[in-house]
C-alpha cells in the first residue's frame, strides 16, 4: 500500500486536522466525536443542514461545509458509518433555533444511525427531519444497502438545499426540496482500478488488466457485471444508457414526522426522465481518474443526452464524490426546474467550491 | 493500459472538444492549430495572457482560461510541446492591441517554440514578452530542461498576472510582475507511481511497491533520489526542507526586448524564504492522490513552516498541475507581498476555478 499517510489508522483525523488549519475561516473541526461546522455556526433562524457517511470520499462531505452548503459534517472512519452520537453533537453545535435536516445517503449503516440520531435530537428538542438520498440505477440492494444506494445526487442536493436554507426556507420546506432532488436524481459508476482502505492495507477487491466493473459503488461493492475493457465512448454510452432508460423506480422510504413524533411510511416514485427536460449533468472522477479523460466521458454524454432531446443546462466534471484513488467515473443526471436551477447558481463558499462570492 | 479513452491519439483533441461543449460559456477552441481561447476574447486594451504546453496536466492550462486568468491556452500534445503556430495564432486570436504576455514553463521545447512564436508576432506588429517560470528546486538540468523545470508557480503566476492584466497593467509591468512571482515561488514533488502515456501504452517509469521518487518531475523525469516509502509526514519534511533551506539561485535568462527588437540576458536571483515572510502554501495533487491524503502532507507543511516563522497567509490544496493519474503531490511556496496578495484574492471566472464572482 503506497499513500500519503502516517498511522494507517490516523488518516481520518490528520486529514481533519490538516483541514481545520487550512480552512479556518470557513470551518471548525470537533474531535470525539468528530465533525466539521462552520465557522459561524450556529445560524440563528437558519435550518442547519448536515450530512455525514464514511470518508474516503473527499471532498464529500466535509469540503462542502460552509455558506450556502452544509452547517455541519460527519465523517466516519473510511467506508464506514459514522456513529449517531457524532450526528447528534454536529446538531447541537449548529441547531440555530430553525430545525436540523439530515442528508443520508441510503446505505444500512449510515441510515440506521441517521435515524437513532433524529429520534435522539427530537427528543431532545431539536426538530429534526432525515432525507435520503437512493439514486444509484445500477442495483436494487447491494454490500451496504436496502434498496438504491446513494450517489452522485447527494454533492447536488446539499447545494441545492444548503442555498435554500441560506434563503429562509422551512424545516420542513426544505426537507421536501431535498426529496424533489432525490427523485429528480439518478446515477450510475464505473470501476477501471480497485482502491485500497488505509486500515486494511490491500485492494477492496481485484480486477484484471482488461477488466472493468460497471455499476460500481463508492465503497467498491459489486455492480451490474463485469465487462471487458471498453472505449469511453461505450462506456458513457452504458452509462447514460442505464440512466435514461431507467423506468419509474417505486420504493417505501420512512420519514420522521414532526407532528406525530413518529416515523411514518411513504411511496415514493422517480419519475423517468423525458425528451424535454432540462438537466445538470455531473461526471464525477471516483478519485484516480484524471481531468481529461471526463471531458471524453462528458463529450459523448453531451451527445446521447442530444438524441433523447435532453437539454443539459448546467454541468459539473470533476472529483466530487471519490472512492479514495479508485480510477473510473460516474454520470449522474438531474432534472432541474426553475427553482433547483436558481438554488443552483445561488453564491457557495466551503472548502471545494466557491462561487459568486 | 486503462484509462477512459477512445483512440490514444486522439485524446487531447476529443478532450478538448468535451471542454469546448461543457464550458461553452466561458471558452471557444480552435482546432488545427488547438488552442482554447477566451469567449469574449480580443478584449479590447487588455494585455493578452496566454500559456501552453504538453497536455496531460490538466486543469493547467485550459482550465484556467477565462475571466481574470489566461486570455489562451495552447495545449501540445501529451507531455510534448505545442508548436509555434499554435502560439502565433492564439495570440492574433486574442490580441486586444496591448500586447501578449507569454508565460513559458521552462521545458526546452517549449522554450524554443514559445521563443519563435514571440519572434514572428513581433515581426507581425504584435508586441510580445516571454516570462519563463523555473521555480522546481529538485534539479538543476533534467531530461527536458536546462536549468530548473516550470512547476507548481506557473499555477499562481496565471492567477496572480491574469488578475493585473483584468485591472489594466501595460504589457511591461505585467512582465515584471511575472517575472516577481517567478523569482518568489518555489518548488519540490514526488511520485508514489508512475503514468501511462496513452499513445505510448505502458508507464512512463518504474517504481518498486516500496520505492517513491522524489524530486520528480510533472512528466516522470527523474527526481534527487529513489527513496524506500515514507511516511507522510517525513514526506512533507523532505520537500518542504527543500524549499526552506534552498539557496539563492542564480542564473542568466533571455527575455524580448521590445525597443532593441531582440533578445537580451539578464541574470535574476531568487532570494531564498526567510522568518517573517508570508507565503501562499500549494499543495498539489499529481493527480492520482485523493485530496484527503493532499490535507494529512498540509497538516505537517504547516507545522514546519511555524516552526520557520514563516506565515501561510493564503493556501491552495488539490489536482491544479497534475502528471495524468500519477499519484504523488508537490509542494510550492510563493512569497507574497500586497500586490500579489490583493491579485490572487481578485474575482476569477474559467472552467477550473471560479470566485468573486
Amino acid at each position: 500500500m503506497k499513500k500519503l499517510i502516517n498511522d494507517p489508522n490516523a488518516v481520518v483525523r490528520e486529514s481533519l486536522e490538516g483541514m481545520a488549519i487550512a480552512h479556518a475561516d470557513l470551518i471548525n473541526v470537533h474531535y470525539q466525536p468528530h465533525f466539521i461546522y462552520r465557522a459561524d455556526a450556529p445560524i440563528s433562524g437558519k435550518v442547519a443542514l448536515i450530512s455525514g457517511g464514511g470518508s474516503g470520499h473527499e471532498p464529500l462531505h466535509g469540503g462542502f461545509v460552509g455558506l450556502g452548503m452544509l452547517d455541519a459534517a460527519c465523517p466516519g472512519e473510511v467506508f464506514t458509518s459514522p456513529t449517531p452520537d457524532q450526528m447528534l453533537e454536529a446538531a447541537k453545535a449548529v441547531h440555530g433555533g430553525a430545525g436540523v435536516l439530515n442528508i443520508v445517503k441510503n446505505y444500512s449503516g449510515d441510515v440506521m444511525n441517521f435515524e437513532m440520531a433524529a429520534e435522539l435530537a427530537n427528543a431532545e428538542g431539536i426538530p429534526t427531519l432525515n432525507i435520503l438520498i437512493d439514486d444509484d440505477v445500477a442495483v436494487k440492494d447491494s454490500l451496504y444497502t436496502q434498496g438504491r444506494r446513494g450517489v452522485g445526487t447527494t454533492v447536488l442536493a446539499e447545494k441545492i438545499c444548503g442555498a435554500a436554507a441560506e434563503q429562509g426556507y422551512s424545516l420542513q420546506a426544505l426537507a421536501d426540496l431535498c426529496r424533489k432532488v432525490n427523485l429528480n436524481g439518478r446515477s450510475m459508476g464505473m470501476a477501471l482500478t480497485s482502491c485500497t482502505v488505509p486500515a486494511k492495507g490491500s485492494p477492496t477487491f481485484e480486477l484484471g488488466d482488461r477488466e472493468i466493473e460497471m455499476g460500481i459503488g463508492i465503497h467498491g461493492e459489486p455492480g451490474r457485471q463485469r465487462l471487458t475493457l471498453q472505449s469511453a465512448d461505450d462506456i458513457a454510452q452504458r452509462l447514460a444508457e442505464s440512466i435514461l432508460e431507467d423506468p419509474p423506480y417505486t420504493r417505501t422510504l420512512r420519514e420522521w414526522n414532526l407532528d406525530a413524533g413518529d416515523w411514518i411510511e411513504q411511496e415514493l416514485t422517480n419519475p423517468p426522465l423525458r425528451a424535454g427536460d432540462s438537466v445538470l449533468a455531473f461526471v464525477n472522477s471516483m478519485g484516480g481518474t484524471p481531468l481529461s479523460e471526463l471531458y471524453i466521458i462528458y463529450r459523448q454524454l453531451a451527445k446521447i443526452c442530444q438524441q433523447h432531446q435532453i437539454q443539459i443546462v448546467r454541468q459539473l466534471i470533476g472529483p466530487y464524490i471519490t472512492s479514495l484513488e479508485m480510477q473510473g467515473c460516474s454520470i449522474t443526471l438531474l432534472k432541474l426546474d426553475e427553482e433547483m436551477l436558481k438554488l443552483w447558481d445561488a453564491p457557495v463558499k466551503t472548502p471545494a467550491w466557491r462561487w459568486g462570492i
